[in-house]
């Protein structure tokens, strides 16, 4: 079973990838962008078969390790 | 119109931030997890009200600014 995990800043934290994007966009002659956040994408295939049990699982693996949850937000999806 | 753009290494390219997460979250316990890949999920706020529009101009960016065509592959998704 195939798990993503996306990744985010919470709003309100900023985000100066993001901003650096935006200004090299603008400079490019993308003037259309208003904001720009970057986050994370993470796929994960994992070895089991039931998806509610796959995704408890990468609940608790984005809880630990992937997420630093004090500024960031993420949601699972589980597919296949 | 907002714009999602997911940007992920090729089938091939090595990932070593995937190996090491991989990694550490088979030491936490996830003995699960084959194999973990890692991209980044890149969220715009755009100005144009046309989706084609917003389309175009969104995979004009991906090409020259937002991925590394050479190693990277990318998809794009337009929301609202």
């Amino acid at each position: 079973m195939k798990a993503i995990v996306n990744i985010y800043l919470k709003e309100g934290v900023l985000d100066p990838q993001g901003k650096a994007t935006k200004h090299a966009l603008e400079s490019l002659g993308f003037k259309n962008v208003q904001d720009v956040r970057i986050g994370k994408q993470i796929v994960l295939d994992l070895d089991i078969e039931d998806k509610e049990e796959a995704y408890k699982e990468v609940e608790q693996m984005a809880q630990t390790l992937l997420a630093n949850t004090v500024i960031e937000d993420y949601n699972i999806e589980i597919v296949q």
